[in-house]
């Protein structure tokens, strides 16, 4: 039988566990190595297959009833002999009977016995984000106590499948240590290959273990095999294609004309700070106020109702209570309106489910796409749009900032403002009723604008399209994730070890590692990163240099570098007496690069050209030191003349400072951070973290 | 024999490595469990032995020139009859004497073989800063590949051995999984404090294990011992009593006279520099300028030489070059100097350690005690005394920071001044010739303008003074380190296990661990958490209630509050109730308590009011979230508003903020900070990073 049909049958008898022998079925069939077995169901039948297997060989009962086979004495180990095989056959079925009087019982698998490897875990769990998890780990002890596994989403290519396995942290032990063989990998890459098709083919098969996969020096095989079945039910599944979704989002970020429905005249209500933002703002779309009460607001024209309006309106901004909401939704879809950026609260977030549902039918039925509920709205710089009730802003840059959390998003504009960082877009999630990150994503991937997508994210809908669109567009621009919720285990109901491991925090780390994407661990690290990553050039390649005027912070440059994965650049011996023709004799050599604290700005200068004209040299770490002989400002000065030298040779490489020193410090950032430089005051380790975010990124762009 | 002849003779024989027989009976000397075991030198003596041990028993060489036992033949297992006995005999001598041919043979150990349990390893190696420190680890593949060890530093207490035991990621292996036995705890950790005995008497055991030391359910053994002899040399030791210390200190930190060697009258050098900031503070004592060329500068009388002053020095800051410094110091000693701020570099760090060797001697035998050399003075607030060529700072407050680095230290006075961070002491260590931080913990844990010590740290140079200081003084006040050069795998060439995973870093771990110490993971959080530890009082129990008005900035303090080791307060129902009272219906209950975006400053007070009251809340962490209805400053004066109305009724919590909103955070930020609230704007982390630091410190001190 093949998989398929088992599974109808298991179905059809109302079975949600497989039998071993039916496991062994879809094993085989995949192309998964087993050890050979044989279903015995008499004593002769039992004679017949131990000499077909031989010994040693082991026995274990197969019932649908019976889950926990050794739990009921159903397993026999290390059969020697045919003799022995009588006995274990009929102890094994009294034991049974015993402990499961009304085990329907198909027989006794007699299969060889595996001999002694590396005990590995190899299993598949369905969340409903992402569908398939699939596990690797080693077994036993160190799956239990040390949760010493890795994940990864199904479908995996076969470096994926050698990610993983090289993701362990005993992974030593798969290589021979204390006397041991060290046992074939391709075998478990093939394995692993083998469950993400079976899982892909079959989602029907919700929990999946192979416990043990018993790895040998030339072979591996799957020696034991729990399946269970259910309905495997996504959150979400996409709506739209990508070409309309593109479109949709094109039309909601630059709108020809944009409707404020409930604009008021009153200073105090939403309705007026969204029209206001709009009005005075540079936005050189049209602006349609709507308000049943007419007259003029602003200067501009009230229009009672959006069907009133001539002109074309893309968005809507919806300024009223959410009980109106789903019946101003007709409205806007037959007007043609395709983005309707829903402020109020009132739905979901508050336990309103009913009435957030039938905003998303009736969303859904007018094609009209909704942002929110539950947000402060969006803004889009480069056309000057602020569809928000929060304070404008209009600082242009790369980077576009995605939020589920009005909190959050506000501290990003506070944070945005204070910094000078430039945004090509801040936006608001909220509830998510509709458009989520993988609709911006596909928009932000596009958008000439945006060169960096950070988001704060507390859930995900549709995990599966994030992880196609996010794969994608990483490639092309980083993507850096503030997933809030982390440290809350996923205390998922789980059957099988694999389902009981893959706490949330588990896949979406393998999900985000899977798309390309950084991960930041606090609000702080995403906003440095994504206003780093918005300057900083692509690097060609691993060897970071560190160049300090002061070897203390160059000691913890290097923890930070250590820390944040950047590979220090082991100095060639000719590239080292270049740097050393500016460094007092008694300087140490090699990297750090360690200039001493008496050097003027000149020799900051000297140095830094020979790091960026020297193509070896792939990123720089500058640690400056305040001095009486190299103030704040000299310095800075001194490295964007470096800078700007070096470019006009073609040579542009990502750049990093911390300054420690008086609050001068602070301005000659700012004057750094403006010519492209990531700066930091009394900081050891906030720009190495922002670098090592732009090499996490490249290295799984396929950058270098 | 006793340990000390066994040493005593091993030592004459030139022999640095113990035999097992050797090592045996020390270890049961001290009360170390061993199997019992005799020495065999004939056949008949083989079976007088097996009949007394019985079976099954194991059989190894016991030789001073085979180290390797295994490797050459010299250990047979699971003998089961005197027959088997007579063979292995004969087997392990052929063996040894085919493999090492020149080895002088003692005979053949033979000992009962212990049943199967769980392998733990236990050693001790010793380091020059601190001296033995002790390892406890699960044995084989545990310690060798997940390298899943604990330190602790000798002598250690019974909670520190049961501290090793528990700090074991794999701990639940000894409390029985998968069907193995839980082991006795108590057996291990008599053999920790036994270990910690034998090496405190007995240094000369520079490097030990015990591996295995295989623990069963109601004992545990040292099966095989490892001991190599050594010189145990320290770096330093300490040279003055702690009166001695404190008296030295106070008479540098607030000294009559001061002294300025090599005054300058000339504004671009060091020697004008100094006296400028002496002479234009409102330092009270008196300020001697020193220059052969007499005269007068900037209003004061020009000494020829510091044996000219008539009144009290108590200090002297040294402007000249190193090459003149060690004789200026005997002229110091002569006149009652107790000590010398040495500027200058020029010693040790460019590779003149004789010239810093002379300077020492001097100081040592008149003395005086010197900070530096290569440093940028030091500040000391309570006096306004700046003695330091880098621009003043006087703004007072509780924290003392020592920083190694000069670099680093000039970061910590602008991050200072930039956040109006209040200090006591702001001190250079260089060089550490003489004073250290052993010194300087000595003086801030006794003053009384010292709140909080934060430290940069590159290196230790009598860490057992260190431990002890610390530890005292950590029961008094918080000490933050920042080690640099953590990431720096020790590369110590060691021949035992607990050599080789003894890294520098591990060990660092311990002795913070034990002395009481928080540990700051970069500049940018070790100067957080100085400055917040300042304002903060002591929390009186473990319960932290997080308080906020948006929800996403609430998960994200929850993600935050398990990273730091915070314990989230279960919420009573009563208190609960209490919450809910302003919590609008759809709101959350628990913690966090979530006001929800729309409360006016009235609901903040109010919520926090009723934490700040209710004594089984302990501490607290706020989470803003700008909106029209409380913008910022409203929010901080609601805030503070609480506060000072809890403090009339005596109540006095820890509380931190986070502000998500515009710029107009940073000023109710500021707001916050001045009144004993840190408060930090755009963050998620670092205001629970500085709570997690109060608690962990609070915790060790025994105050909660």
């Amino acid at each position: 039988m093949r998989a398929s049909e088992i599974i109808e049958k298991a179905k059809k008898e109302g079975r949600s566990v497989l039998t071993e022998v039916e496991c062994r079925e879809i094993l085989k069939e995949y192309g998964i190595p087993i050890p050979e077995g044989y279903l015995a169901r008499s004593e002769r039948e039992v004679r017949e297959i131990f000499a077909k297997v031989g010994a040693p060989a082991v026995m274990k009962i197969v019932s649908p009833d019976v889950i926990h086979k050794s739990d009921v004495g159903g397993v026999k180990l290390n059969i020697q002999s045919e003799k022995d095989a009588i006995i274990a056959y009929n102890e094994i079925l009294e034991n049974v009977k015993k402990n499961v009087p009304e085990a329907k019982i198909d027989g006794i698998l007699i299969q060889k016995m595996i001999p002694e490897g590396i005990e590995t875990i190899i299993g598949g769990t369905f969340t409903p984000q992402f569908g398939h998890a699939l596990m690797f780990g080693l077994g036993g002890i160190f799956v239990e106590i040390m949760r010493d596994v890795s994940f990864n989403i199904v479908p995996i290519s076969e470096e994926d499948a050698r990610e993983m396995i090289e993701e362990i942290k005993g992974r030593a032990i798969l290589e021979g240590v204390r006397g041991k063989i060290s046992v074939d990998k391709d075998a478990l890459v093939n394995i692993l290959l083998a469950v993400s098709s079976l899982l892909k083919d079959h989602p029907e098969i919700v929990e999946l273990d192979l416990n043990p996969v018993i790895a040998l020096e030339d072979s591996a095989f799957a020696v034991d095999a729990r399946m269970i079945l259910g309905e495997p039910k996504f959150i979400r599944e996409r709506e739209y294609t990508r070409e309309e979704i593109l479109e949709q989002m094109r039309r909601i970020f630059s709108p020809k004309g944009i409707a404020i429905i409930g604009a008021s005249s009153d200073p105090t209500k939403l309705g007026y700070a969204v029209l206001k933002n709009l009005v005075e703002s540079e936005f050189d779309g049209e602006i349609y106020p709507v308000n049943p009460k007419g007259g003029e607001i602003l200067g501009k024209k009230v229009y009672t109702s959006v069907e009133e309006i001539d002109g074309e309106v893309d968005v809507a901004v919806l300024v009223i209570p959410a009980k109106f909401i789903p019946n101003e939704i007709e409205r806007l879809g037959r007007k043609g309106v395709v983005g309707a950026v829903v402020l109020a609260s009132g739905f979901a977030e508050v336990g309103n489910k009913e009435l957030q549902e039938e905003l998303v039918e009736k969303a859904r039925k007018h094609r009209v796409r909704i942002l929110g509920p539950n947000i402060f709205g969006f803004y889009y710089t480069p056309r000057s749009l602020c569809a928000t009730f929060c304070t404008p802003y209009y600082e242009k840059g790369g980077t576009a900032l995605i939020c589920q959390s009005g909190g959050v998003g506000m501290g990003i504009i506070g944070y945005s403002r204070s910094n000078r960082m430039g945004v090509s877009a801040i936006v608001g999630l909220g509830n998510k009723s509709d458009i989520d990150e993988d609709d911006l994503l596909e928009f932000f991937g596009e958008d000439e604008n945006t060169r960096v997508i950070a988001m704060h994210m507390e859930d995900m809908k549709d995990g599966r399209s994030f992880i196609e669109v996010a794969t994608r567009v990483s490639k092309k621009k980083p993507i850096v994730v503030l997933k809030a919720g982390a440290t809350k285990e996923g205390q998922r109901a789980a059957s099988s070890h694999t389902g009981a491991l893959g706490g949330d925090l588990a896949i979406y780390d393998a999900v985000f590692k899977k798309a390309g994407i950084i991960r930041a661990s606090n609000l702080e690290e995403m906003l440095d990163i994504a206003r780093a990553l918005n300057l900083l050039p692509v690097p060609k390649g691993e060897n970071v240099l560190i160049l300090t005027g002061a070897g203390g912070l160059g000691v913890l440059l290097v923890d930070a570098c250590v820390k944040h994965g950047l590979k220090l650049m082991r100095l060639p011996d000719d590239l080292d007496a270049k740097f050393r023709e500016y460094i007092p004799p008694f300087g140490a050599t090699g990297n750090p690069v360690d200039i001493t604290g008496g050097e003027p700005p000149e020799t900051y200068e000297a140095t830094l050209k020979i790091a960026l004209e020297d193509d070896r040299v792939h990123a720089i770490i500058i640690g400056y030191w305040h001095t009486l002989i190299t103030p704040p400002m000299a310095f800075a000065q001194a490295v964007i003349r470096a800078k700007e030298e070096a470019e006009k040779k073609g040579k542009r490489k990502p750049m990093v400072a911390v300054l420690a020193g008086d609050v001068e410090v602070e301005e000659a950032s700012r004057y750094l951070e403006e010519r492209g430089i990531p700066a930091f005051p009394y900081s050891s380790e906030r720009a190495v973290a922002v670098m090592g975010a732009l090499y996490k990124w490249a290295r799984r762009a396929g950058k270098i």
